[in-house]
Formats: C-alpha cells, structure tokens, sequence
C-alpha cells in the first residue's frame, strides 16, 4: 500500500519522537516533511534527513501533503487544525486536543464542513497495562469490575517550559490526566453520575502538578484516577477490585498480581497481630478461600493508531479514537480546571462549619502529650 | 502500686482479648470479674478462673469494683455507660464510643455531673506503624507532609454477628474507620475544611463493608483514608508525601520505604518507555536526587492506655485520649453515615448532567472495536 503522505507540524518532544520511533514504523505513513517556527527544531529536522518547509503557507499549499501532524503546544493546536482542515488536508493532532470544548467543537464543524478527517491521537489507549485491565474488565476473571484505580506518579516535578503556562494549556490534567480519563471513559460505557476532584499545586507552578479525582459511574463503577509529580516513592500503576477478586499491576513492566476468590468455604480466617491490637477482619483469608491467577495476555487484537488513520482516510473505516470521546473526556476536564485550586473544597460533601467549635476546642486541649 | 480494681462487661471478641491480652500485662489494673449475658461466654470466663457476676445490679452494688470496662455491641455502649456512672464507676469504653454525638453528650454530661472518670479506648494511637507517621509529621525527615494516606484492606468481609446490623452499629466506618480517623485528627492539629466520601455495599449488608473519604484540612494538609473488606491484594497501610520526601510503610511489619530529596541540582531524567510512549515526567530520578533513609524509629514514649487511665483516676493527669477529641471523631462519623450511601453521588463536584447527551452518543458509537 502507500502511506498517507504527512508532514509534522511541530517537531519538539513529542513531533521528533513521533517522527523518529512511531511514523518510521508504519507503512501507513509516509512523511514528507517537518515545520516548526524554532530554528533550532528545523535543524534537529534537517539533520535527520528530512524536508523542512520555509513556512504554513508552503506546507498546505503543497498539494503532495494529504495530512498533517499538529504536535505543538496545546493552546496552538486548534488554529492549525482549523486551518490545515481548510487547506483540504486531513488531520491527526496531539493531545489533549484544545483546551476547552467551544475550540474542540469549532474544529469538528470545519472538518464536517469540508468533509476532511480529524483524529486524536489518544495513543495510551494501545497501552498494554491498560490492556490488561481491559481484558479484566470485558473478561471478567475476577468478575465484574468496581473499583478501578488508576495512578502514574513521579518524582521530577513538570517538566519542559510551556507545559507549566496556563495560556499554553499547562498542567497535569491536561498532560497525563487526558490520557487516564480516555482509556477509563473508553472503558466503561456508562456515563459518568458524579466527580470529585482535588488539585495539587505543591511545586507552586500556576498549573496543577498532580491531581486526585474520584468518578462514579452510572452502573456503579467508581474509579479514582491519580497523577503525581512530587512522588518519590511509586503506588501501583492499576489497582483494580472486581466481585471474584483484586488485581495489582505494578508499573510499566506489567508486574502484579492477579488474586481470585475461589468461592470455596473458607475457614475462619486466624485473627493477626495488627500495630497494638489483634484483627480478624484484616487477617489474610485463609489458604483455600483465594488463588493466584496468571496476569491475563491480552488476545484481542487491533490496528495500531496510524493504520486506523489510513484506513479511516482511504477506506471509509470507522475510527477507533471517536472525537465525540474525546469530546466526552474534555468535558469532564474542563469541569475539573474550570473548579481550579478550590474544586473539593467549595464542592465536597460538607463544609462541617458545625465542627469549628470541636476543633477549637482540641486545639486548645491536643498538646498533652509531647 | 495498687491496680485500679476492674469489672469487665462483655466476654466476647474484645471483652475477653483485653481481659486475656491486654490487662493481663498492666500493673495498673486489676480484673475483678466478668459480667456477660450469654452463658456460653461466662462460662467462657469462668474457664479462665474469673469470677461472674450473676447480673449487672450485682457488679454495680460491688463497692469493691472501682472502674469497668464496657466491651459490648456498640449500640448497648450509652446505657451501660450512664448506668455504671450514676453507680459510681469510673467508665472505660471499646470504640466506636457511641452511635452518634448525641448519646456520647449524654454521657459526657453524666461524667461531669457524677465527677467520674470516663475514657474511650482509642487504642491504636499507640500503633508502632501510626507512631512512625506521626515522628515524620513532626519531625519532617521528609519535609512538611501534605498528603497522607492510611488504608487497612481485607479480604474476609465483615467478620461477626452484630457487626453486619445497623442498629447494634455495625459497619467498616465505626469499626475500624473510627481507628483511622482517630490517629488522624489526633495528628493533624489543624480543623476539617472539606470531606468528601464514598461507602461501599459489595456484600450486600445493610452496612458498609468498606469506605473511601477525602478530608482537606486548614492547613491544607490532605488526608485519604481507606478501608476495603473485599480486597485481595492489599496497598500499603501507609503512603505519604511531605515537601521533601515520600513514604511508605507496607503491611503491620513496618517494612517499606523513605525516600527524601536531597536538592542537589538533577540531571534531566532519562526518559522511560512506558506503554506505547515515552515518559520524562514519570521517569525515576536521575540518581543524585533521592536517597534511601532508613525507617525512623520512634524515641517518644508516653504512658499505655491503661497506665494513663490509672494516672487520671488516681493522680488528676490529664487523659491522653480525651473525650472532646472522641468527640469530634464522632462527629465526622456522624455527618459521613448520614449522607449514607449516596453520599458521594449526592453531594460531590459536579453531577455532569450536561454531560448525558455525549454520554448517550458515546454508548451508541462505542461498540466498533471489538
């Protein structure tokens, strides 16, 4: 077959990687050149051998180019979507796609309008933890899915220059969170009945440097959904509790554990030493009552993001990364940022003003024992 | 010295751990005798060589019976309580102290008015595992911490008769959240600003078998406590972040891990392949920045419960568990059974509601990859 014919507009971070390790791999694309404004970035390009255009205005007047690569800074990306749509190309564009829904729903209406594609390249969908955890979701080996906790930490703060601007869509919700919430709300199909959210600002950056979020969903699933920045010492990447069992995966290694409740009747598990008391609750159950089961393969297979892309273009096939999911996953974020710094605290279950009185009081009486 | 002479009521789980256990060790008490109801358990008690009161009245009237222990079922705490103040005992009483505030106040008021000891056996402040947490917190190895996180997971379910029925006070928030709460407001010298919760129903009980709760506290400090009953695997029993470190303590051994910063200027880190990407943000840091320190050991000693409990009855000390403190733990408890089950749907962020329209797309167009 010939590949797409794509130029990268923007070959920073993410524009070279894509260029250098995915697009060098598939035989759907073929990419024709870069463009970026650094001079710098042209060179990198340059160097590696490829085309630079001069600027845009050669880039989308070249009739050659079929689509285009957005992998610019957020706030940039859907002036250019906008643009290339018009220019009668085809689109595939970092993410998160825009930062808000209004600049989203302007760019799904030009490429309606001008009947050209528009993609998202919501690659962590192909990730093969989350494969895992799909696997156990639609499989079901440890029964239904519940609970499903999903965490990336790291210790090195935000990294690189824009992403800690607000203006240039900044911050880990928007960084890390977009992926999380697109591989959960992929997940599980039912809508989302509430969301709690915390934002961390620890590094004092204007952005947020990590957040908590807590969803229910509609059939009862409850998700917490956790990014860290400040974390030196890692919780595991999935934690996920289904009605038959729990599974753990640990990091990107797909180490873990995969614990199914066998259903036999289980002794009375023995009670444990627990810090000063004793507990039967907490104690392990006893050995016939769990197995351990082997950490699912995932057989399922699907094209890769780009080989979608060209069937998408050239076929007419349905695209596995739907833009109005990824208009579902901007909505609940732009809900999160629009609650900012204040979101749980303005919104959570209760203020408990009633208990001022109380913690005055302890605060008076708590110093004792030092 | 002469141990403050003791009647147990209530042989059961608790009643007869303590009796066996824990009061066994303590120069500070002397057990008496046992009162329970059902026979099976005074014989139980008289196995062991204690003498059994024939009936409540009995062990009231016993002039020689100074101070009693209350280990019954939760909900039979306030009776038995104001019942042996007005007789002219000094009260010790198993946690969940009462079902709500208001029967706690009851006996508050009785305790002032009778001018007898009352103190909540708030035992798990005296945790090893909880006593490191709070030498980090004041000490700072790792900084100021602004993120605690304290789980207890099983997997046996709720164990017992009683525990499983809400009248008798059943249930994972007053069973070992009251636990987890109390070590945390004892901590944390700072008011509740905000809490936000999520009780679970997995085993079908009228009760919650488990629960999540976020609280955010003056100072901003963050608090995340868990418990799980259907958890096969288990995540740590503490995780917590301070401004200059992270820690972890794994299981009741103590084992884990504390992990500080040590400013040196970093190197940038290497970026990791992590699922179909590559990370810098979420990469180890480069080696310069953290080292291991070792898990402190906690140098602050203060008296057992039940010493503390001998010093306020016979010397005036002041209670190391005070009832205002037993209190305001109540009161949170309180405000997180009554939102009930719905309290996270009801009362969280946002409801989303906008959203049902793409949730309704979504669950039309979503089937395609299969």
């Amino acid at each position: 077959m010939t590949g797409i014919k794509l130029a990268v507009i923007g070959y920073g971070g993410m524009g070279s990687y894509h260029v250098e390790t995915i697009l060098k791999n598939e035989t759907a694309i073929e990419v024709v050149g870069i463009y970026d404004i650094l001079t710098d970035r042209k060179e990198a390009a340059a160097e590696k051998g490829w085309y630079c255009f001069s600027d845009l205005e050669e880039l989308l007047a070249d009739e050659a180019v079929e689509a285009v690569l957005i992998a610019t800074p957020n706030d940039s990306h859907k002036d250019l979507a906008v643009t290339a749509l018009r220019a009668g190309k085809h689109v595939v564009c970092e993410k998160p796609v825009t930062l808000n829904v209004a600049e989203l729903d302007e760019i799904l209406s030009v490429a309606e309008e001008t009947g050209n594609i528009f993609m998202v390249h919501q690659n962590r969908r192909w990730d093969p933890d989350f494969l895992i955890i799909r696997e156990l979701y639609k499989k079901q080996q440890i029964g239904e899915l519940f609970q499903i906790e999903s965490r990336v930490h790291g210790g090195n703060g935000i990294p690189g220059d824009w992403r800690h601007l607000k203006k240039h869509g900044g911050g880990m919700v928007l960084d890390w969170g977009v992926h999380l919430f697109d591989q959960l709300l992929w997940l599980i199909d039912s809508p989302i009945k509430a969301c709690y959210s915390d934002l961390s600002y620890i590094l004092g950056d204007e952005v947020d440097d990590g957040f908590m979020v807590h969803l229910i969903f509609e059939n009862g699933v409850r998700a917490l959904i956790e990014v860290g920045t400040t974390n030196y010492v890692n919780l595991p990447r999935w934690y996920v509790k289904g009605t038959a069992g729990t599974a753990k995966i640990e990091d990107w290694d797909l180490s873990g554990e995969v614990i199914r409740a066998t259903g036999k009747e289980q002794q009375t598990p023995k009670p444990i030493q627990a810090g000063v008391g004793l507990t039967k609750t907490m104690a392990p159950p006893s050995k016939e009552a769990t197995e351990a089961l082997t950490m699912p393969e995932v057989l399922e297979t699907f094209p890769s993001f780009y080989q979608n892309f060209y069937e998408v273009v050239r076929q007419g096939a349905e695209p596995i990364v739907k833009n109005e999911e990824v208009r579902y996953v901007l909505e609940l974020i732009e809900s999160i940022l629009s609650k900012g710094e204040q979101s749980s605290v303005d919104n959570c279950q209760e203020k408990l003003l009633r208990d001022i009185d109380a913690a005055e009081m302890k605060r008076e009486t708590s110093k004792a024992l030092v």
